[in-house]
């Protein structure tokens, strides 16, 4: 069994829900058991496990401190353990299990790295359960403010400060933290493919890896659509203020919006107050997600759906376009090309990412991406075949070897 | 300060939640405590207290059994203490504390009944946490089969049956209760007005209290809307199956249809599947609560909805037309005559109650409306004038001194 097998087991059994999907939302105990998993796994290869203000996890081969002090800065290697509900096995774990199965390969080799080379762990990059997503990088670069995220809440009421707090993380320290990403010269996490552009690739053929181009420009918006509670079966229809209502006029204008301005639009999570069978609604809040090539196109369908649902939309989160170091691009898709010599493929993508957040905070950053034979993502039927997976772990160590 | 008022005041903090209503579910440690003041309120009064097999409370003023052997069975008063969620102060404890206060009036007057009169409390009259209204009284009458209530489940998964037992009621006995039943002569439930009826009654004057003709057919049907999980930024329009939309279908079908079909429809509870903003939605169960005049009407409508949202609607409960005996209805509305010797206002309501399900199990039983100055229910907003509440007391006084 290779390393990457035997990783791949030991996370399986971990934060399983109903379902067959995965549960493994941030500063729970299921995370935790995630990061002891992570600090275990680095300290069997005798790398130097280091959490930093944020609470991302790095695992490092080499002295990052001296090197960024010469001049050196690391090379990292990563992604994420956590999540979204009912969430597949590979967003985000393939990352991190390919980052350490690529440094056993270069160990194997003999390899001595000229510069260090770190495993990273994004906290909380899904933002399933305080709503913000790459809260962990966000924190670290200083675009998300410490206190906004201290005070961000769970469905439970519980603020994120209480969940650092009860995992055994002091919120106190939050910020963006300088130290930790001067030892970061270049980000490269390898992901599944979240679509089906590497089945389709090369006119049908397709191709088990692909570099990232860009990340669309995408938030989140809440809206908070305001009724009157009602006994269901006593007040007359006229009488009623039904946020209901509402809701079905923002549902139905998200899809048709999002496809008269070329972009994505999903309603994929409500709260319901009082939420009785036989009861009128007094509010229902809705999570709008919108996405898009064009920033403009996304921000107009936005607007259709507040108009529709007659409330101003309230931005939870905003990222703009994300445009990857274009020499770092191509140099990858260079290495990654097949036998025939043509270059992999390279993509756009909808998902946003920790690579995202840190591109856009000036550290020179890649993905990679791996073959997902359906498609299919933050699902259960998240997919790639082990083949795909073996051949990601072959190019990190290939980008490893041309990058450190 | 009156009995009633100082029972009311007893019951103000019991179960209280933020934004000012009530959660008093079913078998929770707050129903176990307004059973507690239920049998204490009782003791104080020298009433006998009795749990039957359904788990709903009795307190009995003179020996039920005695006399329903010599053929003169009990006069029952009385209602419910359970609440939707964020519920109103009065629906269902005002029908209790009102019985008490009526039995305080009697006794302080010298009043010896000829036959027992009795106060009830039924058991999860609102369904709000197992999904079947007045389950309490349709165990007891035989109408809800005690192996499909030990089996209904709440939100978190905990069934009827563990639900019981955690609260010290052995659900073993569950059944219809004839020993309970024959002790029943005649059953009063008063009630706060759920519209404005009487607030509009005799040509807007107004009237404190009214005397309800019937209660509409109606049920609770389930949704089941299927779709497929997908990353909301990377799945295309065009490939998604999102159960989001069908939903939106049925909440605008449901009005429309409600308004063809002169009826009533409500989707007040929906549970989304996997409930992550960044997911299209896997499922999403949406409950459909559909009354009015007419039980063609109703089912109609409720194949409307279904057929706008693709699925067959999925029956919880029904219940059809209940019409209170006629006699006694007549015989109430000239007991509460005003001093101008006008009858009492005769309303027919769109709520169920357990006296509805007394009713159709073949107990003469009647109900007394108290004005709801604004109409609004299973609301914080919920109201009633203490005046109009005395009124009501007196009124049940006159009922047990001419009825008992």
């Amino acid at each position: 069994m290779s390393s990457f097998e035997q990783m791949w087991a030991e996370l399986a059994s971990v934060g399983r829900a109903a379902g067959g999907g995965y549960r493994r939302f941030a500063w729970t105990p299921t995370d935790a058991t995630l990061r002891e998993w992570f600090a275990a796994t680095a300290r069997q290869r005798a790398l130097d496990v280091v959490r930093d203000r944020a609470g991302n996890l790095w695992a490092w081969w080499g002295e990052p401190d001296a090197a960024a002090a010469a001049g050196r800065p690391g090379l990292v290697l990563g992604s994420h353990l956590d999540s979204v509900p009912s969430g597949g096995a590979y967003d985000g774990p393939l990352g991190v299990v390919s980052a350490f199965a690529a440094v056993d390969r270069l160990r194997e080799q003999g390899y001595e790295p000229r510069r260090p080379v770190g495993v990273a762990c994004f906290s909380d990059e899904e933002g399933a359960r305080f709503g913000v997503a790459c809260a962990g990088s966000r924190i670290l670069t200083g675009t998300l403010d410490a206190n906004h995220a201290r005070r961000l809440t769970d469905g439970d009421g519980v603020s994120m400060a209480e969940a650092m707090r009860a995992s055994g993380h002091d919120p106190a320290h939050l910020g963006r933290d300088d130290e930790t990403l001067a030892r970061v010269g270049t980000f490269v996490e390898l992901h599944v493919e979240q679509g089906r552009g590497l089945v389709d690739a090369s006119g049908g053929e397709g191709a088990a890896l692909g570099v990232a181009s860009s990340i669309w420009p995408h938030g989140r918006w809440r809206l908070d659509l305001r009724g009157r509670a009602d006994h269901a079966g006593t007040t007359r229809l006229a009488d009623r203020v039904d946020p209901m209502l509402d809701l079905a006029a923002a549902v139905q204008t998200a899809r048709t919006a999002a496809e008269r301005h070329r972009a994505l639009a999903t309603i994929g999570k409500l709260r319901v107050e009082p939420g009785g069978v036989n009861a009128v609604a007094s509010a229902v809040t809705a999570w709008l997600d919108a996405r898009g090539p064009d920033a403009d196109d996304v921000q107009a369908l936005v607007a259709d759906v507040g108009t529709a649902a007659g409330v101003a939309p309230a931005a939870e989160s905003w990222t703009p376009a994300t445009h990857f170091d274009a020499a770092l691009r191509d140099r990858l898709a260079d290495l990654l090309a097949g036998s025939d010599g043509k270059a992999a493929p390279v993509l756009a993508t909808g998902a946003g990412h920790d690579a995202g957040i840190l591109s856009a905070a000036g550290v020179p950053t890649a993905m990679l991406f791996v073959r997902n034979p359906t498609g299919v993502s933050h699902s259960p039927a998240e997919h790639a075949e082990l083949d795909d997976c073996l051949a990601g772990v072959r190019a990190l160590t290939r980008v490893v070897e041309h990058l450190a």
